[in-house]
This record gives C-alpha cells, structure tokens and sequence, in this order.
C-alpha cells in the first residue's frame, strides 16, 4: 500500500493519435499506464475532460485514488507559457487554452503543463539517454522536428517559455518549404515529413522505390518509421538515398547546437530513432563530428539514440513536475 | 584616493591590432585607458609581458599601484577554457597558453581570462544595450561573426568553456567555404570577410563599384567598416546589394538564435554595428522578426545595435570579472 502522497506523480503526453497516461512513484517504477485515442474534434474542454477521466482510471487501475497524487503533469504538442496556458496547438486546433488551470479544476491536484517534447527531452535526460548531464540538448524527429534543452541540469525554457525549437531553425536558405511557412528550416529538410516528400517525388520522377507498395500493404497513408524500417530493410535505394540526405542534414543540425550552446550530449529521439537506434545516429554523429568547430575534442560529445521510446514524454512529465514541485 | 581595494578592475581587450586597458572603479568609471600595438609576431610569454606592462601604464595613470587592483580581467580571441587557459586562437597562433596563470604571476593580483566576443557580449548586457535582461544573445559582425549568450542574467560559456560561436552555425548547407573549412556557416555569408569576397566578385564579373577606388584612396588593403561606410554613403549599388544581402542572412542568424533560446533581447555588435548603429541594425531585424516562429509576438523581441563600441570587451570584462569574483 501507498502512504506518502506526495511520491506519486501521472504523467500524461498528449499524442495526435492517443493521450498515454502513466502513474509513477518516486522510485520511477511505472504503476499504472493507459492509454485512449485522442479525440481532437471536440472542443478543448471536452479534450480535457478526457484526460481527466484517462488520468482517473489509471490512478483506479494503480489501486489509487486521485487524491492519492502530488501532481498530474501533461506535455502538450504546442506552445505553452509560463502559467500553463497552451498558447497554440496547431495539431490540435487549439490557441490560448488554460489547460493547466481547467485540468487542475477537474482532478483536484497541481498541474504542470509543458510542451511535449520538452517533457520528452526532461525524460530521456533523467531516466533515458541522457545520462543526467549538465548541458544537453534532444532533437526529435518524427512528423515534425522539435527539440529540448538542458543547461545547468535542468529544462531551459527561455524567456517566455518557446526555448528548443531547433526544428525551425534555418539550415538552408532557399530550400525547401517548411510547415511554418519559411524556408529551409531543420524540419523541411529533415523530418518524416520531409522525407515523404523526397520519395514521393523521386516516384514521380519515375524511380522505382518499395515505399508505396510497403504503405499499401500496411495500409498506411503515410510514410511511418515501421514504413520507413521497412523499406531500407529492404535496401530500397530511392528511402536509402533519402534517409542518408537527411540524416546529413541531422548532422549538421546538431553540429549548430553544439556550436552554439557547447552541450556535452545530445539525444536523438522520436519514432525513426526509437526503431532505427544506433544504425540512425551514426550518421548523424559522422557528420556533426565533421562540422564541429573544435575539432580537437570532438568525440567528447555523446550523440546518441533516446533510450525510451513512446515513454519518454510521459516520463519526463513526472520528472519535470518533480524538479517543479521541489520533489526530486 | 581610491581605498576600497576590492573595487578596481583593470579590462583588457586583447585585439588583433592593439591591446586596450581601462582602469574601471566600482561606478563604472572609467579611471584611465592605455592602448599599445598587439604585437603576435613574438612568442606568447613576450605578448603576455605586453600586457602586464600595459595594466602597469594604465594602473600608474589612473594614479594607482597594481596592488591596488583587486583584477585584471581579459578578453582573447579565441577558444578559452574554464581555467583560464587559451585553448586555441588561430590569429596569435596560440595554443594551449595558460594566459590566466602566466599573467597572473606578473600583475599579482587574480586574472579573469575568457573569449573576447563573450567579454563584449557581458559589456554590452550590462552596461550597453543589452538592459541587463536574463536571457540574451550577442551577434558580434567584424572580420568574422562571434557571439555570446546570457541565460539568467548570466553569461553562458557552455559545458566546456565554448559556446556562443553563432558564426559558425550552417545557414546555408552547401553555401561558401568558411575560414572554419566548412561551408555556408554564417560566418562565410555576413561577415565583414564574406562581404569583401563579395564585392570584389562582382567588380571581377565586371560591375562598377567604388570600394576598389575608396580602398585606395583611404590606403586599406581590406574592406575595413569606414570603407563599407563611405561606400553605403555615396550609394554604390554594389556594396548596397552585398550589405542588404548579408543583413538578410544576418537576420536570419538572429531568427534562429531566438528559436533555439527564446532570447528576450539580441545586440548586434562589432565595428560595422558601432558605425552604423540602425541602419545596420534595422533590416537585420525585419528580417529576423519575419523568421520568428512565433509570429504573434514576435516584436518582444528587442533587436538592437551595441552601445559601447571599441570598449565593450575590456568593460565586460570588468563586468564579468565581478561576477566571477562575487563582487557585483
């Protein structure tokens, strides 16, 4: 049985296809997990109502009553401010919801709120890859590219809470288009996205590539990671070439963070990572290497795979509500 | 008289033309200057008696001894360690010098030893145009592109002594070779170096500029900031095109410095800067605040031109030698 309530934290990531809750005690032991699709078409208090009752029922499934908690901590794929409001969510339809506010109204404990690859970032610093080092930055690639960043141990938020955006950073004046409307950024050149449309036009261009007849077959309509593993399984050329162009530009990527804010590691995470490991960020480490300025300590900077794969956002979310409540 | 001995601080900007001290009181004051010729063609021990002699010059000038001091503090240009040690500067050919160590042996009093730009970056925080905010980041324009980052009202040197080198972060993969061996750092497209390659390009292709004729005239060997002054003033259409040309990239520079930390405030400083102060400053931000990803307010962010000029390093590091010794 569970005394101290103040050890146990839910953390909640809010995916685009499912909300994932896991109920965690202080020694990091996952109690409890579920897990519901995110229904993103109602409005946002219906959403957050959802999370309340996702959040009850793995507290009910840990043996717990909501009372029970010190905190639920949520990371949101969006813009959030200092005060827990999430400013923009395009994936969701949201702007300006006090989600932290409403959710704490609805469960009757603290509330957290942060973005959800900060969360991510938070995790695999204190429980994954990270190592618990002082200066690390996460670059994660999946749909989009969205990144993190450690510096004194903890998560760097900035000014006004939008820190880590590293996927809109511009590597390529003039390239390619990017969601946000520029060109050129990280994302553009990078990302799932980024590399669908790669293939796709090297298809239309008329080479031959095992990546839609894969998509038919799994009956995807995009370009997944498992599509993805897939094909350069099968050492499709077409997803080779394009999976190495980004990879490069991965490398590079992390090289101007690295140059930047001369952190000591830097985690690469998201759905490619967690499937790929190693066999991704290898070259990504190959390159960054190469575009070091100080090429004379290069290798002390750990590149490496995120270590916990769809748990990292949940993870961190505990985590980072820990290192807020003063609990860890 | 002075008593309070813990209040004086002597900077020092070690320049690649001249070394500069200012004798700086606990106001601000600035008690004297003295400015000698760096002369890098001797070995690192005769530079460094250069500079103790110089500190002596500017001590007795402000009436002063050097037990007086309670530190010297200096700015090197290039890559210092934590411990006072100039890892690498390619202009004075040094490597591995314990600049802090050997200096301090000679002046007696304790040595404060960090990058020159980030010495000007803490400058221009504190006492220029940087409003002492907690997160900002400078962008120093000159022969090459240097920067330095402040995070909670601190300068931030990374988890090795190294960060702040925004000239050489990629903002165009593929772009024009660096000094750094890389191609299309911001440092290859907006420095002062980047500039000159340009508009001897385009007279070589056969345009008609005036910078060749100013050179001359002004007996340059280099595209020197009045250079690119004079010929901004008489509107040549070829410098007028490089400048635009480099601003843009430089703002672009800025827009992905605020994604990645969400800085409150940017000062773009160097001689270009101090020369031309908004007119330099202006475009870079119209551009920077075009590439902000959050676009709703964007105009939080405060790009401005540095205040200080030529004394920016040797006043940060007397800032920053406060900071350091607890006295601020």
């Amino acid at each position: 049985m569970q005394k101290a309530k103040d050890t146990i934290i839910v953390g909640v990531d809010m995916g685009g296809t499912s909300l994932r809750a896991l109920v965690v005690n202080k020694k990091d032991k996952i109690m409890a997990e579920e897990k519901v699709p995110t229904n993103a078409s109602q409005k946002p208090s219906g959403l957050i109502s959802d999370i309340a009752a996702l959040v009850e029922k793995a507290v009910r499934a840990a043996g717990l009553k909501l009372s029970d908690l010190s905190a639920v901590s949520i990371g949101a794929p969006g813009t959030i401010d200092r005060r827990g409001v999430v400013r923009k969510a395009p994936n969701l339809g949201w702007k300006d919801v006090p989600l932290g506010h409403e959710l704490k109204a609805l469960v009757g404990v603290p509330v957290v709120v942060d973005n959800d690859v900060n969360m991510g970032v938070v995790g695999e610093h204190i429980l994954g890859a990270g190592g618990r080092v002082d200066e690390m930055a996460g670059v994660f690639v999946g749909t989009g590219i969205g990144g993190g960043i450690i510096i004194g141990g903890k998560l760097y938020v900035g000014s006004t809470g939008g820190a880590g955006e590293v996927g809109h950073t511009v590597l390529m004046v003039d390239g390619p288009v990017c969601s946000c409307g520029h060109r050129g950024c990280a994302e553009a050149l990078a990302s799932r996205t980024a590399m669908e449309r790669d293939v796709r036009a090297a298809v239309g261009a008329g080479r031959k590539s095992l990546v839609t007849e894969i998509m038919k077959k799994r009956n995807k309509q995009r370009m997944t990671s498992s599509v993805i593993c897939a094909a350069l399984k099968e050492k499709d050329k077409v997803m080779s070439e394009v999976m190495e162009r980004a990879q490069y530009y991965l490398g590079v990527l992390v090289a101007n963070v690295v140059n930047l804010l001369d952190t000591e590691r830097v985690v690469i995470g998201g759905g490619i990572a967690e499937r790929m490991g190693e066999d991704f960020a290898a070259p990504i480490r190959d390159t960054a290497y190469e575009y070091f300025l100080r090429q004379s300590d290069a290798h002390r900077v750990k590149i490496v795979p995120g270590a916990l794969g769809d748990n990292a956002g949940a993870l961190g979310a505990v985590v980072l509500a820990r290192q807020r409540l003063g609990k860890y």
